[in-house]
């Protein structure tokens, strides 16, 4: 069955099922990943109290682990979170924020890389290539410019990724100017989104939050749902770049109407924007 | 005197008054409870710090206790901020957010309710039935839809809050399809409100925001300024709802609009579209 | 040269750098700080971290200190910033929030003064009295009706804020009806902004890191680039309550919009609204 005509399935198993996502987020981006969560179809929970979260993880029907925030507590509800949600082995979600940016976040990744098993990574270039070499080239959050996908090199990526996915047993999906999600066998390429996005925070962790929606509700589809949730995302991004415009507006509108925009979409809609190539 | 009548003085004081209303929050809804806190003509204090709450609540007219962050520092915060209220008697409102929803969150609520009293506590109605039963039946912080406020159980909901405001000695309001307000003697039914509201993060966070502003501009009419202000927001909700349908937005724009509507909203404006019953 | 021959400069400088700028904020302001930004052209790393903001800062091309949030492991990662800042000697700007608002909140602001060399320190006017005076009179982050800038006393502001700057090396940023920035020759009075931006919140706080992005950019310009950040983003609050005005909004459209034209200003546009004299 190819993606469009799983993907009005994919679309009503997140109706029916109305997933409670755990995101364990931070403080920057918390609240979009809550609003998108919300707009995509899922119910969330962003406890993140280490004394709670094993229980509340367990109770849910996936969780996403943003990385975003290394201090104090969040570590150790970081771990908490991934190892009951593996031990039920609902979707797990790594959103490798920042990584490779500093000694001490790079030891938390290794942390949670050793201890628990991811069903999908989600990051930009520079964040994915730091999680496979263990060699950063990122300043901060943003992907090192030299490494951005472009049609020379998104071959290259896609092969990077599906080695990658088979090496760690995770779907891998790697953000950018032509976005990429791979296992080890099969690669989607997507060509939805707008440049502008990058200039709104948080778009990265609220795709991993929509990710988490999408896993949920389709966990024996989740390299699928996976293609199709980042391709909704991107497309959603495109029409609130429209929209903007259209409103004489900038990146503070961008922001809602992304919101939005996920909050109307249905599989008869993203089936006219979406542009997804294996 | 009636609602409508106490009404313009309701309005009238919080616009003479300005109170600065202390919130204890979290970070997924702290933005908008401060913005609503605004919008409704309070200043807010989000200060969280166990060393400074005692001190920032004694020179504030209201402190708002929302449990939804009870990691680290937090449990220590809520309990100073409403000691420190206590003692000088201003009003204290708690959203008792995810009751029922872990040992752990149970656990914090179970000290709160022990060591505070309570002006005004507002919830859904899990929320509010684990308050009063010790028994959950809630997900995450979503009510359970078996006991939505409908036109067949509101009377018996009704009931419910005005017998647990006899018993703790404070104002309960349930907040669900039909809103309720109680004191021990008299119940208020609200009907304003959108169902999609739901679908943005924080609705009821804000709305435990705004009843700060309410309560602490009107200390001698703690029933009648709640009922007034959950249905001003719940009218502000639907005035928003009809924007963004207008606009062609989706629920980023309907968060963005419930804001502006409360910003907008006075004593006329409000009865015109004002649904309470008692 | 005079500021607005420079101006072009300033706004080039920014876009040419794309400055990476370290903002240790709080949750309450967090992800507006981020978006404001990037809409002004920088890329935002908001780790707080301890164990990382040195090296974090480290890499970056401006801090920006915001003391909202004290509570837990901030202090410290206040300091490591600040330090890791003055020993590479790049722009650290303080916005001293509540400054005289509590015993703790003062210590911390001691602790900070005796360590750390700030380039630019931004606050309401009572921030600012009690980091000279160290003596108190606002209520929580407010400024003090009293001490309010206006035609009659603005004279006596600009000056204080020159001997401030003289006494420590910094330069003074007094937000106000008529702001001030100011080192110990030179003072630029702004009549930029509209009164309704006090009704967002984090206004004060974005502003900081907007003086963040232009400091980051031209570290030779500091009081020019202030002057022009600060004109800059009054214009565009200026534009966005017109825009408020037209749509029919209220500050939750105000807090959208002020982002929207700080995303689209330029030079040319901003020389068309600068209210800026000496």
């Amino acid at each position: 069955m190819n993606l469009f005509e799983l993907s009005t399935e994919i679309f009503e198993n997140i109706q029916n099922t109305a997933p409670v996502v755990h995101n364990i987020s931070n403080y920057v981006t918390a609240t979009d990943c809550a609003n998108i969560t919300l707009a995509c179809g899922g119910a969330p929970t962003m406890a993140d109290d280490p004394e709670e979260v094993a229980e509340v993880a367990s109770a849910c029907h996936a969780s996403v682990i943003n990385m975003g925030n290394t201090g104090g507590y969040f570590e150790e509800s970081m771990l908490q979170t991934g190892l009951a949600n593996n031990r039920i082995g609902h979707p797990l979600i790594l959103d490798p924020v920042g990584a490779g940016g500093s000694v001490r976040r790079n030891a938390v990744l290794e942390h949670l890389m050793e201890q628990l098993h991811f069903s999908i990574i989600r990051g930009n270039i520079s964040e994915i290539k730091y999680l496979g070499s263990k060699h950063a080239s990122a300043k901060g959050v943003d992907a090192n410019k030299n490494d951005l996908a472009s049609e020379s090199n998104i071959q290259d990526i896609a092969a990077y990724a599906k080695s990658l996915s088979a090496k760690l047993d995770s779907i891998i999906a790697i953000s950018g100017p032509i976005d990429v999600v791979a296992n080890a066998d099969t690669a989607y390429l997507i060509r939805n989104g707008h440049p502008l996005m990058s200039r709104v925070t948080g778009t990265g962790c609220m795709l991993s939050s929509v990710l988490g929606v999408f896993a949920a509700a389709n966990p024996n589809h989740l390299l699928e749902a996976s293609a199709v949730a980042i391709s909704a995302y991107g497309y959603a991004g495109e029409l609130a770049y429209q929209k903007m415009l259209k409103t004489q507006g900038g990146t503070g509108s961008l922001r809602t109407f992304l919101i939005d925009y996920m909050s109307n979409i249905n599989a008869e809609q993203w089936k006219q924007g979406a542009k997804v190539t294996i």
